[in-house]
């Protein structure tokens, strides 16, 4: 119903498209640039130029190339110049980084999260991890803001965390807790599922793909979901929260205060659990249950397969649901993915219906570790491409 | 990463806008539409004129308000001049119709479907009922394309019903049937759940609601979903297959192949079964069940109930994954909602995550059994509303 764009808003949304451009793929000429988003030379030469008064991006010659006649300018993005802070709060640690426009990690810092830790406590540990590094960051850098990831359930509209039951965090308001301590930079918060989907959305192994679940696991399950081409976070901000999508009618008890939940069957303690480990918890002790699969221990093997087969069950409803052209396996569903990819598939032919199935591809993340703090990111980055020149 | 529009876009995005105003909410008095599209008043009277030139729209007198001053003109769709034919191929019977820009049924015709009647005899059929139709048509009208409303998982690109396990069709191609009968008009083919669903959110329960969850049941069970105000209708176009979302390992047997299909406890046969009328069949003796239960017979209460539990399952399962505003009740599914409000709202308070559930509603259709109809000629209007000089 919205009516069409004044010239004013076209031109920031040609600043945003080709900083976008540049952001997501690096250095690119003006003659690529002029392909990709369908304008002429003189109408990239004029974006570029103000861009670039902006200080955010350079242009400069390009390598040589060998090939006579005039090259094309190369334009960059100002890396070390335009910014974002991004946190990553986890079930035992938290981690702090700043990253540039282009999405490289500029400077990075770990922090230990003792459980019981809330955001009230959480907040500034992360801001003096975000003092430490700004020691480095040359006077007229600039920073566009802050993203947050949290293993919760994350109200959109203010960055309260509803729900963490990994974290014990119940109604924990970690966005304006760190609103507080600096009111200058905008803070969003989100999901970590969703922030890592958007990451491996935005420059990731989903790169190009409209519709795309992104499985993340750690003590639960969840998910961050694209259809066609936008990101599924519901009305509130909580969509995404696949690991309670009950599985067994009266199954396992869960955290959220639900029985049968998906990741009672998949999660960390359902592992544990199958192999008759459920006095161990944590990373370290998953890691050990897939070595000990891998060489062969029966009780291990058995685990790993019976949630595998669990985790085809699950997928195989998702993209009946969604009809997805990828799912990619994030975090502890990487490991579980990998460990037990044969009964996965079987799950999910038997299950799955084969028109929604036909064009699904099955992949682990490109960003590795990073997502998260990538995706943050990018939370901050998206409103200086909404309007390149309201930021800087 | 899509550049800016230009002059020539920003002008049919306007029209458009405009145009769809009208079609939604009917008469609109040019100032309504300045504020409602945040344009001024000379934009919009040209774009009024535009419109009006080609035939899209009238304007006129406003109905005597009474008070002084000049009025404001009402601009009004073209209902009678402007339409798009409609069809709805359902489990046993088809309906054709005739519907105007701003949504009224002009004129319906209604089938028999003997089960067993393949996309090669169907479209004859429906082709006629339209030729039938077309000889009360004005000779100046025109007709902007043909909306088709299926039961069963339709291929986006073209119009192929790659599975309707209830209707028994298995790649039928009804798009290029009925593309081969008239070639002039576009036909575009969608899901009856997707299709309904787009309807009640365009002008329907869903009005103004950006997530919503439309669950449609006939003997089987699907649903058309809006996230963020976009359909999510999957890579291929298969999305929304929610009655194939496993419910119980190894349960019931699906028409599907797979067993334990959410449909398998909630369609017309589970509801039969579970009323020991395993031999019953058809709309008539699932409401014949229903009045059963109504009237207090035991067996029927109790199939009803246990139906009831497990819809309640479903879409808690639903509520979590979307987040939603609203779940419409639509088909079947509207009956057995009507007939165990108490034992869902039961189960999605024990199931569903407090913050998913806090704001949604839960509804009846509004638009009634004309849902599908209505729903598919928006299909067909969608074209004119995305470029209004492009058609008539």
């Amino acid at each position: 119903m919205r009516a069409g764009p004044s010239q004013d808003e076209i031109r920031r949304q040609n600043l945003g498209a080709l900083l976008r451009h540049v952001h997501v793929h690096g250095a690119t000429t003006r003659a690529e640039l002029t392909t990709a988003l369908g304008l002429n030379r003189s109408t990239i030469g004029a974006l570029t130029a103000e861009l670039a008064g902006a200080g955010l991006v350079t242009e400069g010659a390009p390598k040589e190339t060998g090939r006579a006649g005039r090259p094309s300018l190369v334009v960059r993005p100002e890396s070390g110049r335009v910014y974002a802070y991004a946190y990553s709060i986890e079930v035992d640690r938290m981690r702090a980084a700043r990253i540039g426009l282009g999405g490289a990690v500029l400077d990075r810092r770990e922090l230990d999260r003792p459980r019981g830790l809330v955001a009230a406590d959480a907040a500034p540990l992360l801001a003096g991890a975000a003092k430490d590094m700004q020691q480095a960051v040359p006077a007229d850098a600039v920073c566009v803001g802050t993203g947050v990831a949290v293993c919760g359930m994350v109200r959109r509209q203010d960055g309260l965390v509803r729900l963490g039951p990994t974290t014990g965090w119940v109604d924990e308001p970690i966005g304006a807790a760190l609103a507080e301590l600096d009111v200058d930079a905008p803070i969003t918060v989100g999901n970590v599922a969703d922030v890592a989907a958007f990451a491996e959305y935005a420059r990731g192994a989903a790169a190009g793909c409209d519709n795309v679940i992104y499985l993340y696991g750690d003590v639960g399950v969840g998910a961050g979901i694209i259809a066609g081409g936008r990101r599924v976070t519901g009305h509130g901000g909580y969509g995404g929260e696949v690991g309670h999508m009950k599985v067994v009618l009266d199954g396992e008890r869960c955290e959220c205060g639900s029985r049968g939940c998906w990741e009672t069957e998949i999660g960390e303690h359902a592992l544990l659990r199958k192999a008759g480990r459920s006095d161990a918890r944590g990373r370290d002790a998953l890691l050990a249950l897939f070595d000990a699969a891998d060489r062969g221990d029966a009780r291990a093997s058995s685990a790993v397969r019976q949630a595998g087969d669990w985790l085809g069950f699950g997928v195989a409803n998702l993209v009946n649901i969604f009809n997805p052209e990828m799912v990619i396996f994030g975090g502890t569903m990487r490991d579980l993915y990998l460990a037990s990819a044969a009964p996965i598939r079987s799950r999910l032919n038997a299950n799955a219906l084969p028109a929604c199935l036909e064009h699904v591809r099955l992949r682990t993340p490109k960003l590795g570790q990073d997502a998260a703090l990538i995706g943050a990111a990018e939370l901050a980055f998206e409103r200086l491409l909404a309007d390149p020149l309201d930021v800087g």
